[in-house]
């Protein structure tokens, strides 16, 4: 086989598409325009997005559900610089991605010109993987490692650096990526030990599921053990990508309040983590716990995060005996319509009446969405992407990524599944990343937007009492308020081009949110709705959260024990 | 006296306050829920952003003006990253600014929390100070120092990274910063060998000043050389601040494109740099330099960037004995306001016509804002910001701290002048920290935004052919075209409660521009341009830019005779 030489951009490109990464989200300046230019004679799609923190959580979402890496190209430090906090909601939830990012020439860099910075700096927080491509000649075996970076377990962000004369250079040869797939298990003595822990003590066990064990095949696996023996299901508090619905095992997650994630897990003796973390707290309140698995529980780890994780589980089902029983997936049972004056449970209802099958909700509600769990758990089968870094700003970026890799499968017309995307998102959140909007016309996507729009920080009204910051004043409140200049997101909506809604009422919300996923293109819904914690002492919350369903009354009762003054 | 101890936060803030820095562009969270708090018994102004690209560039541009650090509060490390972009453009200015950057309790730090990262390494792109406040006690030591830092030549930005409970802890107290000004200037060895240049071969010595020097004390004392010894007067490409106008000596600044700014430097021996860096081109270009000083042009620096700059020009002054030269000074001269269809060059002009004195233009105009120094040369006297760093989206969070710096003097309102500003910027760059509106609102700051509208990344078409990337074809292109989902930035302004409108004429902008200076509280003007260059060839450029008045018609012809093929 001859060996084509081309210019460094051109062989980058071929490299990537090589390896099957087709989309790339970008935001170009100078020293990106070889790889702009050589994106015409090459099988690489280029999503514009107006602002890097777009581009970045655009190709999070893209990659969650693609199930390969995507591709950023940013420009310089201070473009990578505007996406790292949604790279690092990337890095959290351990996604795939390669980061091109353009440099100044290398022999320019000596002069210290306006955009110069030290880009392998920024990037050492969200990447482990970091190379600036010294030559021409090498930057096809470079994005190539680099995607091998990405791609094997654990999966992580690849950041390559192009100086501007490497990739106007020419001599570049494209490279082929290793993609094999991970294969290592846990060991036979670890799984060995821990069934012996669910064969003696199953109803004293629990079972927190995190990252690629929350997709079909791992939910299946983990539900025959629980049929098993009797363990509890939970998942992580905001997982990467969770599948679910009728058909599919019911888990239950772990609550973003320490309060009451503390009191999910209380009285068992053993906790087995299959992909994720210890559960801690989201963060630190005076006089109380970070560290939440109870004092008297067994950790046990079934796999490394460079292990195979469904391979072990699979490997544990066995195990335990439980390949032939049958897994609890959870029936069909979609919640009736809402009526009446609109607030966020009932956006949350809404949507699982009205979701069509093969959704991507991308979740980034806030203390919006507290009930969304409980109307969608019987609804068709869909994806739910969370905000896994707690970085805001992620879940309209991510609906974008979402909606492309879920409408980009190969195969006939008739094969493809169509997969609808609704991102849900508070009116705090959206503004980070509002210029998401344009992406999303400018592409046609099926999106449809809702704006859990409260006109406040809600969630920090919570967190400053639970922080025991007293007494706020005029001024710190001011800190936590958007309602003395409300945001009207039809107006944003249509300044980008999308069709967009106020709706106050619930039939309002069902006739635009069912309008919206019946339409082609995006659409963005205003739901507005009260600020639901507005004002509340904590110590009523668990009475709150129990009476719109978000907890079972059990817990809630022991939430207000434990809260009692 | 009696040492009054607090908690953290409140020990913090009062020593921020001692040392007059009394205002704070925030965007927080949960770690800083006791910063929130504090607020209310302190002389601290907070100013809400939704974005933290916001917040940094506002406090740049309230530094800028108000000569005096501005402080900022921003959430752990996603929330610095997304202020990091702004930040670099005020590195690069070297902008006095504080950073107050809420972290996790010291003790939660362990279990890698979501939002766990690592903040330092984030802040060591834009901080050469940066520390981790260990305690309570030590918080007013730390932020003395860390204001002491950003105040003292060079002038920086200083990262004080407060952990949560370090700020909620009690036992904190407040610290007095020293601010006493920088007095070392110059060897008089060097000021005597400099002076004996100037006086022998003036005219062929050029001068070029930035940072501080642009200032008025700076730019007369500049102009009395210039007038004794028939040294020209140069302005860096990218001036943190000039004072220009009527009644000042006018500078000519160094062109961004790197062609235009070889023929400006042209034929001089030697080149007296004051208080900013070497000429070089912004972007590298294959074939072409990067250094920019003419190859037999020595050069001389007066100071080091930790010495009194204005103090070393004015022995400069005396040493070349022009002590009594009168200063030679732009007279008042506006244009007219124009008329009939609109274009950049048109909005310009209005600008000139109609600014107000005292006015502050925020400069992000890009390949629009071409014109506007030739128009506003002899307007009422103002100060123009610009884009110090490169890093596009700076333009509108500037506009907003060098509202409220610009209005926020003490003494009786008698006292005080009105400073109305002026922001120009592109409608790519203006995507990027959209948000700023909204602050600009909830303030009620008396800003005018002006959106050059080309409906493109327009400079990037040039740099696309610059760069010397040719046979663009339609995907290429659409990564420089906003056109195909046009922004509506009415509808932008308006959903953020901003009176806006859209004009396509020179007459609907001349009373558009006339009546938002003169209604209190911002507006937008979302003014229709033609895209100048596009689909320009480069070798056309100099005479467009001659023909719109940029260059003198000499540089034209020299440019024409250099990039001819």
């Amino acid at each position: 086989m001859s060996i084509r030489k081309n210019n460094g951009a051109k062989a980058l490109i071929k490299t990537l598409t090589n390896a099957g990464i087709n989309t790339c989200f970008t935001n170009p300046g100078t020293s990106e325009m070889h790889f702009v230019a050589a994106l015409d004679n090459s099988d690489m799609r280029a999503v514009l997005c107006l602002f890097e923190g777009v581009a970045t959580g655009a190709a999070d979402g893209y990659a969650r559900i693609a199930n390969k890496p995507a591709a950023t190209l940013l420009h310089l430090g201070c473009g990578l610089g505007n996406g790292l906090a949604n790279l690092h909601n990337a890095r959290k939830a351990r996604v795939p991605m390669v980061n091109i990012i353009g440099d100044h020439a290398l022999y320019h860099k000596q002069y210290d010109a306006p955009l110069e910075s030290d880009i392998e700096t920024v990037a050492r927080n969200v990447s482990s993987w970091i190379r600036t491509c010294p030559s021409t000649e090498q930057v096809g075996a470079d994005v190539a490692e680099a995607i091998e970076v990405a791609h094997k377990a654990p999966q992580q962000i690849s950041t390559l650096i192009l100086p501007a004369d490497v990739s106007w250079g020419e001599g570049g040869i494209a490279a082929e990526a290793d993609l094999s797939p991970v294969t290592d298990i846990a060991a036979a003595t670890l799984i060995k030990q821990i069934s012996a822990v669910l064969l003696t003590r199953g109803k004293k066990t629990a079972i927190l599921l995190g990252r690629r064990v929350l997709l079909e095949d791992g939910l299946i696996a983990a539900s025959k053990i629980s049929e098993k023996t009797g363990a509890k299901l939970f998942c992580e508090v905001f997982p990467t990508r969770l599948e679910r619905g009728a058909g599919l095992p019911y888990v239950e997650r772990i609550a973003y309040l320490a309060e009451m994630a503390a009191v999910q897990l209380r009285g068992y003796e053993h906790l087995i983590i299959i992909d994720t973390q210890e559960p801690v707290s989201f963060f630190a309140y005076p006089g109380k716990k970070s560290y939440l698995v109870p004092s008297k529980c067994s950790v046990h780890h079934l796999v490394g995060i460079e292990q195979d994780a469904v391979g072990s589980l699979q490997a544990l089902v066995e195990a335990v005996g439980a390949g032939d029983v049958e897994p609890k997936c959870q029936p069909a049972d979609r919640p009736a319509l809402p009526s009446g004056k609109l607030n966020a449970a009932k956006v949350c209802q809404a949507v699982g009446a009205l979701m069509p099958e093969n959704a991507i909700i991308s979740d980034e509600a806030q203390t919006s969405g507290l009930k969304l769990p409980i109307y969608t758990a019987g609804a068709p089968r869909h994806d739910v992407l969370t905000l896994t870094g707690g970085a805001i700003g992620q879940g309209l970026p991510v609906a974008i990524g979402a909606a492309i890799a879920g409408n980009d499968g190969e195969g006939t017309t008739a094969e493809k599944v169509h997969r609808s995307v609704i991102a849900l998102v508070g009116d705090g959140s959206a503004m980070y990343t509002i210029q998401s909007l344009w992406t999303m016309m400018n592409e046609n996507l099926d999106v449809t937007v809702v704006i859990l729009n409260n006109r406040s920080y809600a969630i920090l009204n919570i967190e400053l009492e639970r922080v025991g910051a007293q007494g706020a004043g005029p001024k710190a409140k001011s800190q936590l308020d958007l309602s003395k200049t409300p945001i009207d997101f039809v107006a944003m909506a249509k300044g980008m081009g999308m069709p967009a809604e106020t709706v106050t009422t619930a039939e309002a919300f069902n006739d635009a949110l069912a309008r919206a996923i019946r339409e082609p293109g995006p659409h963005l819904i205003d739901a507005i709705v009260p600020s639901e914690y507005e004002g509340l002492k904590l110590k009523f919350l668990p009475h709150v959260l129990s009476a719109i369903g978000k907890i079972p009354s059990p817990i809630a009762k022991a939430l207000k024990k434990k809260l009692a003054p």
